[in-house]
């Protein structure tokens, strides 16, 4: 037996099929049975004449349950009234693989926290299809530009034996009698790479924050995109890379899911044209002040209000929906953002803004083991902890840079959905471990 | 200034040029200077005759230390002489980037848990940038297989709600104020996904393993290929697409790494023909025993004597470097194995081995709950903590299989490493936590 998916039925009018799926929807009336079947290409309606005796495919239907995983054999048939593509299908087998309890635990006015209980029922909605498909091209898009560009795939460990960066936010993981931490960022490790020798250093894997935040675009868990070039001369090579790769990938998205993502969450995907703006932070921060943003002056970083405000100023001006933001203060970057030469008061570093969201945070690092140091002490930090990461400068370190992106928060955007959770298969938050 | 890279230089006799890397050698002679640079993609000769008054160039690499980052221009200049491509570099200009400390704590003479210390020094070495090439060109060759067949891409959660499969043997996480766990195996959520309607799921991400094992092949943290197959009718379709997949992956890395790999390891890669061969667990067993292993004849799983023995009778006898081992007994193989209708006592099951060693377990899954739930009670578990899987299966949940392989274990093999700590950037083991 072989499987005919939906989306290619239209290829085989008049001839016998095999489809597999799920029973979507039940109209059982009184000469006539229609049953519609999902796959995840499509839905497709199979008409039964209810017939005499021995009807044994009027029987299985009748015990049929929605829900249920079903094998139907039979005949396309061309018929215009049918608005799923013209065609149906006349069955002459019907197998019920597993059936569905009768009374499903979620529907469609569900709340999405019942949703996620069940989420393996809430996938199956075409819609949320749509959000695993579109990551997959999403991915995929990313990955061709990481080729083209001499990029080496990486594993970065996730058990770390020194907390990184900020002691906070870290969960701890028994290990074998001592303490590990779960890695909050590859930041460290790539940065290792790059010290060995790999040129550009390409990851996509878990990230792990131990952050009570309970915002639409926060998780404890979530699937990190990162990237770190050697030989940089500036954050602006970083963030190149980044817009080509955000290009390629708004253009396969578009291509590929631009109608569905519309017919679906009515959100238009727009190819973003390159460059992307750039405004330094305190042209940002002059900006927002001048609006009424922060009427004190005391914010050296953006709120997310401040981000908000500000995609929409860039909006306004340029159409553009996407702002890079450069030259943060050293005073909000980590000890290892460069400081440029011109003004030792920022770092060589931005964040990426999209529709009013921040998606990556990136930065030249800082390669120069002297400076390194003096930069960690002046944050206040206990070098010790760091040895391992600070001896990766002493010998012979390229200038480097890289980016830090978060999928969900990618998708999240890209759909229009309203929160993280429903861009991610299985949503972790402080309060969700399960399923 | 651009850069040009080492395997470049042929396309630019006679131009000046700027190579970036690390100072490989050093051979200061009394009226010549030769520095050999490396960069990812080679080695290069730099010349230079000793000048006169205020030779900075002469002076700068009187001052450089190996391993220090450099940054190279100067013409290329043809020289048959020379054994490095027929080229030297004459250089117009040095700019050490970023010196290295003149006492390296590694050298080609250290022992492999010193090298794994300084482990970015270790990866330095052309072998070791050699395995990072060849992983990205393994998942690359496996990602265009997964497209190729409508797979979709899914990062499944590494932190759990409650242990996996097996309780021991995992790693346990403060998560505020209770106890999450890190996943085993994507296993329980591949399957999940395949229940919320999703057709084929491909997933490369960590694993995590609270094993104190202290082999070769065994880590507490690796890389996981997993894949998992909607709708199939045994374990033979997913064998067959492992078997497609691998030999996809091993044409790829013979054509583009083979030379390399030979010249470097010492290690020939084989494509290998399609079907691999497969053998009953019940075949395998008898044909060890009548070569003297297991006389007892108590063992019902290989051991890896039994792995390594069984691989040199296959390829003995079909030249084939794999084997499919299928049919394991019901008693070594988790509850959610399917039994096939012929015969209970087994499962539709297979592992994968490569050389001697198993790379891959697989198993058509039980998709009928209640079989599933005789299946687990069989077995002695408490069905209250698996309740959050079973749910899975009470809403219709179409027949399917996967299967999990060690990324590692697959480059060790596929180059001929001894183990594989040098086939992973940073290997985790029980005493490993660091770099």
């Amino acid at each position: 037996m072989t499987r005919t998916l939906v989306a290619e039925l239209p290829a085989h009018l008049e001839e016998t099929v095999t489809v597999y799926g799920w029973v979507n929807t039940l109209r059982l009336q009184r000469r006539i049975q229609f049953v519609l079947v999902r796959d995840h290409t499509g839905l497709v309606q199979v008409t039964h004449l209810r017939g005499g005796e021995d009807d044994v495919i009027e029987a299985a239907f009748e015990g049929v349950t929605v829900e249920s995983a079903v094998k139907i054999t039979g005949r396309v048939v061309a018929n215009p009234q049918v608005k799923l593509g013209g065609l149906e299908i006349v069955p002459t087998r019907v197998e019920v693989v597993s059936p569905a309890e009768p009374k499903l635990p979620i529907d469609e006015k569900t709340g999405i926290d019942q949703r996620l209980d069940w989420r393996f029922l809430d996938i199956r909605r075409p819609s949320q299809q749509l959000v695993f498909d579109v990551q997959t091209t999403v991915e995929r898009a990313m990955r061709e530009v990481a080729a083209e560009e001499g990029f080496t795939e990486l594993h970065t460990p996730k058990l770390m034996g020194t907390a990184s960066e900020s002691g906070a936010e870290v969960f701890e993981v028994g290990y074998f009698g001592r303490t590990a931490y779960l890695a909050q960022s590859p930041q460290f490790y790539k940065q290792m790479a790059i010290a060995g020798g790999i040129d550009r250093v390409f990851e996509i894997g878990p990230v792990f924050r131990a952050e009570p935040s309970f915002t639409s675009r926060h998780a404890t868990e979530f699937t990190g995109v990162d990237v770190e070039i050697a030989w940089v001369d500036g954050a602006e090579d970083v963030m190149a890379f980044e817009e080509r790769m955000l290009h390629r990938v708004l253009t396969a998205v578009a291509e590929r899911h631009g109608a569905a993502i519309a017919e679906h969450f009515g959100t238009r995907v727009v190819v973003p044209e390159l460059p992307f703006p750039r405004i330094t932070m305190a042209d940002a921060l002059a900006r927002l002040r001048a609006t009424g943003w922060d009427p004190e002056g005391v914010k050296e970083d953006l709120d997310p209000e401040g981000e908000r405000a500000l995609c929409g100023l860039i909006a306004e001006e340029t159409g553009h929906e996407f702002v890079f933001v450069t030259r943060f203060p050293a005073a909000v970057r980590p000890f290892y953002h460069l400081r440029p030469e011109d003004d030792p008061s920022v770092t060589e570093s931005f964040d990426l803004l999209w529709k009013g969201v921040e998606i990556t945070t990136g930065a030249q690092r800082e390669h120069r083991y002297d400076r390194l140091v003096a930069q960690a002490r002046e944050k206040g930090m206990d070098t010790g902890p760091l040895s391992g990461y600070l001896d990766c400068f002493r010998y012979g370190t390229p200038p480097h840079g890289g980016l830090g992106l978060g999928l969900g928060r990618l998708l999240m955007l890209a759909l229009g959905l309203p929160s993280i959770r429903e861009a991610t298969f299985l949503f972790r938050g402080p309060h969700r471990l399960e399923p």
